[in-house]
């Protein structure tokens, strides 16, 4: 009895990696986030179960501890059970809940690791995300609290730092309050931006600009149908 | 005339992506690092040129505008170049040199993401490395400056956060520095901590400890031969 918490990746099938592959060409089962579905699911075999848990952010969708209850049930039937994460399933992918009801449960599990769909936004846009000489700390953040705003208990002075290169997830929304604040801290308007929409999607989308700019731009623009990664910092 | 950055990932084979298969199999010659040796090299076909420019920190090796200059050579006789390197390609992968050169020559290149040792660190040790109410905030950061000691430069408030969690690259021979200091800075010394060497080779292995622990722990151990990862903080 295991439950494989597969990472998806960005979107893009090829991104998948093997391990991924034979997992969900094994599985019985696979519960899917709505950030995960499309062409992943098309090494899914023929007459296994597709459970779309969706959670994708600010829409209604089934609350985390019935998808818990879901993983655990599924796991005790037998089943070979995939819990499909978009991105990499342990970087703001809410995996603690799940593996919490597991352990509880005394079912077992295995994490294969994926591509961040951060890394793949950097890759699009042909930069490295670190450099030598000029960007030596690269840090991932959550850009949305619990309430949709600006998240609390951040260390706002390590997010100023212009020598670094930050990435916020799914921040497109608290974009311009990120940056009012990090502006005030002292993070030069004109520290170069870039927003990844849709990575891994055929429609995907680089937006080059500054922190000063980026903010302007979506405070005047409507958020579009494809999560969005903001970063900012020693961008090449 | 197209050299495809492809990241390796951490060593296992089987977390390669399609497309990085796919690209190892068409190409007529193979740059890689010793971090990338191994079982991720049988995905070569037969016949295909497999050069060493192995970069490992502390070994002799070859200078980076040497191996600059041979990826500029092989594109330009028209050979399909791969480019291979450990882990995601632009997390401390030292991408940006080689992509000057590229641009400088004239030549196209395309960059193919991986999965980075650190995601498959804790996948291994079965933890996430961001939690929706506790861990925000995950930085990585490069572990050993130009001269092999602590790097120059970094932002020592920001490391010193321990409601992060942090991921030091290469840090063996430092981290008791890094202790030291982050310490001195107010980070408990009964932080969580935990050593990662090898992940993704077989004979991996994971260390859990404290940041005062562990720090004690290397100062009294002579290094091993696998490439190890660091990381402290907000641990699960």
């Amino acid at each position: 009895m295991t439950v494989s918490f597969v990472s998806a990746g960005p979107g893009d099938p090829e991104l998948l990696t093997l391990k991924a592959v034979a997992r969900l060409q094994a599985a019985d089962v696979v519960l899917f986030d709505d950030l995960a579905s499309g062409p992943v699911l098309g090494h899914v075999r023929q007459g296994a179960d597709l459970v779309a848990v969706g959670k994708r952010a600010g829409r209604l969708s089934m609350k985390q501890d019935h998808i818990c209850r879901l993983l655990v049930e599924h796991a005790r039937s037998g089943q070979r059970v995939v819990r499909l994460k978009s991105g990499d399933s342990g970087l703001f992918g809410r995996l603690e809940e799940e593996l919490i009801a597991l352990r509880a449960a005394g079912i077992d599990y295995e994490i294969i690791p994926g591509v961040p769909s951060a890394l793949a936004a950097a890759a699009v846009a042909g930069i490295p995300l670190t450099r030598r000489e000029t960007a030596r700390r690269v840090q991932f953040v959550t850009g949305a609290g619990l309430d949709g705003g600006l998240p609390e208990g951040l260390n706002w002075p390590a997010l100023a730092d212009p020598h670094a290169v930050t990435v916020l997830f799914m921040a497109r929304r608290t974009f311009a309050g990120f940056a009012a604040r990090l502006m005030d801290l002292g993070l030069p308007a004109e520290t170069s931006a870039l927003m990844a929409e849709g990575v891994g999607h055929p429609d995907q989308k680089i937006t080059r600009d500054t922190v000063d700019g980026l903010a302007r731009f979506l405070g005047a623009t409507p958020p579009g149908p494809l999560p969005a990664l903001i970063m900012y910092g020693a961008l090449a």
